[in-house]
């Protein structure tokens, strides 16, 4: 009988545009104006945040402040600029990524998905990326993707039902 | 033969963001600014409130203002906040839950399910929530997922076609 | 051999919300302050009025000023305030229905449907109304229902193809 | 043993509403307020455009300001104003249409599908324009289908794949 050991990350590190938002970037004529953030992924993220860490980063530099007034203000987690392209070199600076869990949806994030422990893509993600991740949500991002990545960790990595209070 | 004997509800409690608003809170730099309701739902509401006791919640602080200026104001139905995690200890010290039709969405809103007469989720609600839900409507919250439970509940309970005039 | 003589419409009568918008309400925390358009309907509806008179209405009187800057000022139409429960009697004191194409999506819209010569729905109408509809589009409302409205409508009663230039 | 030959596109010309945005216009009582694009898009048309050049056009006069502030100001690419009805006319002012693959979404835009060298439609375009396309995106505007035309195009024309860094 065989039984797999999993390592138990330490750490999960959400992208904010398209996992923790819609996607979105709504513009009115002097630039950058809204984000639209989900409504389970807060009380989720905190639930999880009994088990490992939680850090959000984002890409987007123009519409920090944005996300700051979401993931910060208002949700009580720290927020990290680091772009896109770079973002695999950014990360191993600071965190074990073989320790972590990651989630994201964009263009070049398969390139941090070969990284990482653990690997989620909400269902919007982009196409290549998609196909690259260990674990794809059923929900969009912005609509539940980041609450159903949590009950999925909890579940798989820590053996606990996370909706239970 | 055999007949159900259905017990008659008499009130509707429906919770706010997911069920009466598309699930996504939009925010500027400055904080959350804005809520998106549906078309059909205050109609739905109205309608149906011939029947049985309409009760809408929310468990958002922040954004108590945004929904105010929705339901209280515009719809003329009152807004209670209740916290999401101690949902059934809150309600229960207001109404009886086993004679009250629930809608809910969020991450811990089975636990309310357990407790009323009979639970309704919005087709987008979190997947765990959904599976503990006695009816899922096909519509989406904001999109008429409130009017098509209200449709329901007159059909179920009340044996009426809430859309004759 | 049997040919089918069908009655040539006169006017297109087009209700607003959830037909010419997505059937979301944006609110802050003044009060209602967003409707969303979509990008064809414009275009189609003014090459449908070669074949016949376009009139479009909305039961939303809090919601009329931000509907008039996109249906009159910017598209060009005339704009009327008829309420959804007593549409059929309104609309009877202006129009000949027996003449009339209606598309409608809402809570109510099936007593119109009843009336007119012929009725449409957009893809996200109210789920009973949808039942009673003459023809469903596959688009929804403020992403291209109207649009495909206008190309039926042309294509059915004038044996035109609409977007032939 | 047959080979293809295909004639390298020198252009990607692609069309603003509905294929870079959601395809609405959001409104507030006085007039045009927002539009949103899409997260991935800015990456890959910069990816791309060490191809081939990269051209935006938007048929919308009264939001060209809010499209400026995303393309121009945050992207970096030129915005045009090219009305769509008299679209092929214009373009061939400027342009070589066989040497472009061309991206719409609407009304009028098969009719640009006929004279370019490759055509493509997001997955939210009007339903006879989808039937004209070369390709059709799996994604919708403003929610990665131009990232994901870019990626096609790479591919198809340059044998690169796009998200390689």
């Amino acid at each position: 009988m065989c039984e797999m050991l999993l390592t138990t990350p330490e750490i999960f590190i959400v992208d904010l545009d398209g996992v923790l938002t819609d996607g979105k970037f709504y513009y009115d004529s002097s630039g950058k104006r809204l984000k639209a953030f989900g409504v389970d992924d807060s009380e989720a993220l905190h639930a999880l945040s009994k088990h490992l860490e939680i850090r959000v980063i984002t890409a987007d530099k123009r519409g920090f402040e944005i996300a700051k007034a979401r993931i910060a203000a208002d949700m009580g987690f720290s927020l990290e600029l680091v772009p896109s392209k770079s973002r695999c070199e950014t990360l191993e600076l600071s965190y074990r990524l073989d320790r972590a869990v990651y989630m994201g949806d964009g263009f070049y994030d398969a390139h941090v998905f070969r990284k990482v422990l653990y690997s989620i893509a909400p269902a919007n993600a982009f196409i290549e990326t998609k196909k690259h991740a260990n674990y794809v949500t059923n929900s969009l991002g912005g609509q539940g993707a980041v609450a159903e990545a949590c009950f999925h960790i909890a579940d798989k990595f820590f053996d606990v039902n996370l909706t239970d209070l």
